[in-house]
């Protein structure tokens, strides 16, 4: 009997191989190029621990002067880059601002050196040169070859751990470093503390705290090493005035209480001819036991495989819950890849007991739900939260219960901005929580207290000291003379007001209904008639004289220019429509934004993207635009939706370091991918419609948590039969380019028929 | 009958007042000037809270240089000062060092101005001037007028919560500032960071994090107001390069989250003439909200009266425990000033359910005792814990257990050297820990595990990497030529390991006392006979050439010189006196060091005390010869001893500011005093006995906190008849100059009998 088991393990392994796993398709490394600011490290879905090389630390600004090569190190590494400083904790994936990068390992081999050296001269510090020939990464999984060190490098990672493994030659010293000055959007003095207790010869505590984007910020952290270590140390590198007492000691050597605002240590091992050397680095918000008590919970053994192999079939798991049929690779690539950065962040913020550190800075404990931080809100509103509700709703509302307990502790009374480990950060403008709320209470997601959620909304909605919206409040608009981004700033709280206005309508509450609709109309007040676009206001009513519609800065607007924010009112566009000179002239408008020549000198002042992130005038790297291509359908032209959507699709995004045109900002330009690709998008969060596009795979099926599925046949599509030309839901036609919210959660089948022409009817 | 009840209560208190109350004897003032580095304000028996004034705060060190006027200010208050700068919430009493001043608060009127200006130039900033004659120190209440203000200030406090009270002029702009950057022994970067949120109109929480002699230092606090302000705001001194999103709004003005290096923050009121603005301030060291629970908790109300009376009402519980009888109203406030100054440190370390910081920075919580801070063992090991063994053995019980938690705490595994705030400091020397666990396990005040006790003494005393210790272990001595300061420390630790040796031999551990009894004879390598002192050995086994004893610096000791610290072996004085020379000559030694002059130049050295602190050579400002009258006990020659100790009494304390000689060191002088008042002293804690000196009272009353009482009685007391005839103990006569704890805590009565001649046989 015995003897047949393997045999038939075989037989299932082969088998569950050939049902295909999404996993091989995953590529990590694209957007690690240029703008696209994702890391190639290791990390599990929504995990708290993001484990990943740093190819360099650029300062944000060093001795008074802002260094703008910062910029490219929001992710901490970038592909062309030869050099590997060190693998640090915490990541954001694709923003366009950045923080973390707490605690930095490097394993070195002969003379110890405590500085990182330069990437021109690497021989200088510890880092080390690198190759992409000997780089995999994988999801859950990193490996490479620092060619310096002659070490091999791995990493995985558990939600909250990370586990390091490093292959020495041996017959030579060796150290792990632990760098506690290295950091991501560094600077002096943005260290503002660090503790670190040597508990014994193979156990680590400590914490960090940084005073940057996130202003008070601590981090705790455990570590433990798979073999002891021979001896370690530490070099301050701070000009702390008083030393007191502990001068007794001769602290740079042995002593195991360190702490200081900017350290470095090291920790030597004698190591044989290919012996492995791993760590456990486990994170917590909230003490050093709490780390510990996640490392041993989360990671009790040593087995390096097995926690790589549990990370991946926790991937695994995540990426099934939408299986597409293509014949393209590529297009698998892209679409796993989607999703792969989509089910990144929110990260989860939260030991495996539940506590957390809040934004009061006490300790809180999540009951009931997982607690989740890093919300990019200006971008993941759009479509990352909405796809959430389609096939992840429990982590959308435990997300959302995250936001209600960041109101609950914030001292300003506001739901998050954009938040990440327990800090309001403000970044970017709106209050787009309101939309993530409306949006899973329109579609039905909402298992929390919804009256409660209403009343933290219109709080963040009537807070006027924030932003402009006293004024907004007071006269319908913000006067750009008094706050600028003026009219980026008025539509976006519109469309959040209307995004209140539908919850208050949903459960009654009438007057909050009443005073948020109003407000949700002020869009109005920033349309120029005249120019034909939305244009900024100062206090005496008039709008502003000097205009450059395609001019980014300075201008009203932020992250776009006016050509591309006046399209901004995505709760009305058919009064926009109107206001904008009626269908076919906003059609004949949309063209226009497509294949205008935008002059370089208009380029050169766009924020946060490539050229490869432009299309004529139509900005994909951000935002703003992203619903713009959908616009199409409500003119009478849904062809063009469908024309303009591929194009977007394959211009925009390809496998490869440099697949993304713009930063990928926390899943939002992933979450566009998939939507898009699937065939549907929602213009406008907060109502239960989707727009269709034209889909790009043939088939896919969606696994949703009802226990439904739903299946997206494409038929007869191709690069050229982009055109939507018969759509059924269940086998009826759908007469208008659009579905709604209920009817995919129904389940069933929605078949696209596809053509080479469009459908001009 | 109801008309009864009034003069019934009224003729009730009168009588309680005939039963005299100590606390009208208690003058806080004391020690305020010069060297005493006592504080004047508010506080309860051991309390978390020191709420008193400030009037400088000079910094340690600025622009890196030092500062020696910092020491003046170890308490925060000089009574030659002329004005008051603020007032702030911890303080360590008596102290050579310094930290602390959290939270300073200033109530000020007219223009508001957040610098706290010049001591002689007031008006340019916030402080005031104030004179003695409004000033009023009582326990747990301090009064005074800011003159530049016309504002009354009065503090008291609980436990936990500082209380404020401020009587406004009204009819001008009133502002509370509550200055995060102030603070003792301060310096360019010691604030490490702050973090404030304005809750409400009346409510403000937050957290002041400092590096300093407590290096990772972090204190939480809640404040409410009893009224509410009108407005509020900061300034941010610090140089702080980045800002980031939170240029979206103005913080400097009612922005209710602070948070920086360096803030000053206001609150504004109206305010009516005459009109009281109370504040609560409570801290803790685990959150802000267990520093709100703390504030709820003990003082849920506004009746300043009421908690003044509480805190009143600790303070008579404590100092009734010595009912004295004298003749000398300055003796009674010598007494009952001496005890009040002893029952003020240790200091509470947890909130009131238990929960405190520990030295690992986690929160742990104290189960089944109270946990204590402020550990200044150097000073303390020799008279405060004995006294507290007499007269507070619970307390002293938790103080052990608290010693014991750092040591589970400590990644150096070691016993608290000087510990506060869930820091060890390492100020001054030796491991005298284990003297206070001894002394306590020797006198049977032991409800803690004794074993792990002595583990935890043993495994301090091995620490080879500890001051000298490696040394001292090799080689039986400190050698001057590795580690300075070596004979005091070799002798010291001699001392300790005989503590040591003590616990085992009682518990049966056998090896142990073989180890560590041997050890405590390594006093006798440091012995140079030639000499006839204590000397500095070099690592060859040679003395050190050049030798000065009476030189306090570089000679091989620290705070005491070769005279004073040669008198050191206090576990084996017959052997010492043998080896100096025998009885007779070692009391012509003893003489000498009374009498002697001691040259001016050795003095300008001496630390840490002014002339007054010294007679002859004998220094008693500080704490190695504390023994030093005493041992003429030892020689045959008691009656030295009572004529030494009454002079020192007389010489060395006295009421008013001026009134101690030397820092009184967190209750040790006081204790001296109060153990030599009695007629006894504990020459080596960790053994049971006291040698009897000569009691300064016409009787005392000791209320034993086993139920009994032991009645010190003296016949035929005074200035001149300070020579002890004849003592009985319940009856008996005593035939040797000493008596056992055993004795003492049997009850009954002690019986000295008084003369103006020396008993010389």
């Amino acid at each position: 009997m015995k003897k047949l088991v393997l045999p038939l393990l075989l037989c299932l392994s082969l088998l569950l191989q050939a049902q295909e796993n999404p996993l091989s398709y995953v590529k990590p490394i694209t957007g690690t190029q240029k703008m696209g600011h994702t890391y190639p490290g290791a990390t599990v879905p929504f995990g708290m621990v993001q484990l990943s090389p740093e190819t360099d630390t650029i300062p944000y600004e060093m001795n008074g002067k802002y260094n703008p090569d910062v910029y490219k190190y929001c992710a901490g590494y970038q592909y062309e880059d030869k050099t590997i400083v060190g693998f640090s904790h915490t990541h954001f994936s694709g923003t366009g601002h950045s923080d973390l990068g707490d605690f930095l390992i490097m394993p070195t081999t002969g003379k110890l050196q405590l500085n990182p050296g330069t990437a021109t001269h690497p021989e200088t510090g510890y880092r080390s040169s690198f190759s992409h020939s000997t780089e995999v990464a994988e999801p859950a999984y990193y490996k490479v070859k620092l060619d310096d060190h002659n070490i091999l490098a791995e990493l995985t990672a558990s939600n909250r751990v990370g586990f390091h493994q490093y292959t020495f030659p041996g017959n030579e010293p060796a150290h792990i470093i632990l760098d506690m000055m290295s950091g991501l959007y560094n600077y002096d003095n943005k260290n503002v503390w660090s503790f670190i207790r040597v508990e014994n010869d193979s156990l680590v505590t400590g914490f960090r705290q940084t005073n940057g984007w996130g202003r008070t910020r601590i981090v705790y952290f455990a570590m433990t090493f798979s073999k002891p270590f021979t001896a370690y140390g530490q070099q301050n590198y701070a000009q702390d005035v008083y030393k007191g007492f502990w001068r007794k000691f001769d602290q740079t050597r042995n002593f195991p209480e360190m702490a200081g605002k900017q350290l470095r240590t090291y920790f030597d091992f004698n190591t044989a001819p290919g012996e492995k050397i791993q760590i456990k680095f486990a994170l917590s918000s909230v003490s050093t036991a709490g780390a510990l008590r996640n490392l041993r919970t989360e990671i009790p053994g040593w087995d390096f495989n097995a926690v790589k192999a549990a990370g991946q079939e926790l991937w695994s798991k995540e990426l099934r819950k939408i299986q597409i049929e293509s014949r393209s690779k590529e297009e698998k690539e892209n679409f796993y890849t989607a999703m792969y950065h989509a089910f990144i962040n929110p990260t989860t913020y939260m030991d495996v007991d539940g506590a957390y550190r809040g934004l009061d800075m006490n300790n809180h404990t999540a009951n009931g739900y997982t607690n989740y931080s890093t919300f990019s809100l200006w971008d993941t509103y759009r479509a990352l939260h909405p796809l959430f509700n389609v096939i992840q709703p429990q982590r959308n509302a435990d997300m959302i219960q995250s936001m209600l307990q960041h109101y609950n502790q914030s001292v300003q009374h506001m739901l998050p901005i954009w938040s990440h480990h327990a800090n309001e950060n403000w970044c970017m403008i709106g209050y787009h929580s309101v939309s993530v709320i409306a949006d899973a209470i329109i579609k039905g997601n909402a298992p929390f207290d919804v009256n409660a959620a209403l009343d933290a909304c219109v709080a963040t909605a009537r807070h006027r000291a924030y932003d402009g919206l006293g004024y907004y409040m007071d006269m319908g608009y913000i006067p750009e003379d008094k706050i600028g981004a003026s009219v980026s700033k008025t539509l976006e709280y519109a469309y959040d007001d209307w995004c209140i206005a539908q919850i208050a309508q949903k459960i009654g509450r009438t007057d909050i209904y009443t005073e948020f609709i109003k407000r949700a109309g002020y869009y109005r007040n920033v349309f120029d008639a005249r120019s034909g676009f939305m244009r900024p206001r100062l206090s005496d009513g008039t709008f502003k004289a000097s205009f450059d519609a395609l001019q980014t800065h300075d201008q009203g607007f932020i992250e776009g220019n006016a050509w591309n924010y006046s399209l901004y009112v995505p709760h009305d566009p058919t009064e926009m429509i109107t206001m904008m000179g009626g269908k076919k002239q906003f059609a004949a408008h949309l063209d226009s934004l497509f294949t205008m020549e935008l002059p370089d000198k208009y380029f050169a002042e766009t924020e946060d993207i490539t050229r490869d992130g432009i299309i004529g005038n139509y900005v994909h790297g951000n935002e703003p635009s992203h619903h713009v291509a959908y616009l199409y359908n409500y003119t009478g032209y849904p062809w063009k939706t469908q024309e303009r959507v591929r194009m977007i699709l394959k211009k925009m995004y390809h496998p490869g370091p440099d697949g993304l045109g713009g930063n990928d900002d926390c899943g939002q330009m992933s979450a566009w991918y998939i939507f898009s690709t699937l065939g549907f998008y929602p213009v406008c969060p907060g109502s239960d419609q989707y727009a269709l596009g034209s889909p790009a795979i043939d088939k896919a099926t969606l696994q949703l948590e009802n226990g439904k599925s739903l299946v997206i046949k494409v038929k007869n599509q191709g690069d050229k039969n982009v055109y939507v030309q018969r759509v059924l839901l269940n086998g009826q036609p759908l007469r208008e380019p659009f579905i709604t919210h209920a009817d995919m959660m129904r389940g069933g089948e929605l078949t696209f028929f596809m053509g080479a022409k469009p459908l001009k009817q």
